[in-house]
């Protein structure tokens, strides 16, 4: 037994909704989700966060979550568009700390967006973006 | 002269602060960022929608976006957390017709969020998932 929940279901050991599972990654219905059809896929080894994850399984989480989009557009589930979103870290929302890529099923009017802050939609001075480009592309 | 302005950055004509390219993708920050230093990770080459995406070049974004995402953190920018974004199609909130990963940084108290519809929060039924589960996994 593990306390992680998401290492309960790739086990096999809690109750899940499984589309896909290999030898890297599973994908499994969310069962609080954002709209029907919101999938969740996880490594199948337990990883925290981003930082601890290795390339390859990353890059491969992507590429499940676009077979899965096309997958959920050719399903008959309601699916105009998809959005993918991944939460690492508490400061950015992450509840379940094992890594997870969510894909959420759209379509028009179904009252799901991104939430800005009070001061969004000013437009950053081309000098300030370029200073934060150098610092980001020095740690790089 | 491309009418799409992501292909105007990469080939630079455009003003942008880049991060990071190479033959693959290009990453640069977002001139209207949701928190500061958010940057944008997109394939050099014009694929409107996520389907027309090669597999190889949309596991190579999260690769990027992954690197970033550790720049971030040790860069000075108010960075405790992060989240990876992406909309495919109108109906998911995209705006700009060419493939983008956003990679948000994130702290606590920073007012960004999801907007959930109003009848979040409802536990789905097993029933209903693994009937969902089945037909995506049939499409896969």
């Amino acid at each position: 037994m593990s306390d992680c929940i998401f290492c309960e279901i790739v086990a096999g050991r809690a109750p899940a909704s499984i589309v896909f599972q290999d030898d890297r990654c599973c994908a499994f219905m969310d069962i609080q989700p954002v709209n029907p059809g919101h999938v969740l896929i996880v490594p199948v080894v337990h990883v925290a966060f981003l930082d601890d994850l290795d390339e390859e399984t990353g890059a491969y989480l992507f590429t499940v979550a676009q077979r899965l989009s096309r997958a959920l557009r050719r399903s008959g589930v309601h699916c105009e568009g998809v959005n993918f979103f991944l939460a690492d870290g508490e400061a950015a929302g992450q509840e379940v700390f094992h890594v997870h890529l969510h894909v959420f099923p759209r379509f028009r009017n179904d009252g799901f967006g991104l939430r800005m802050r009070p001061d969004y939609g000013v437009l950053s001075a081309r000098s300030d973006l370029d200073a934060l480009a150098a610092t980001i592309h020095a740690k790089l």
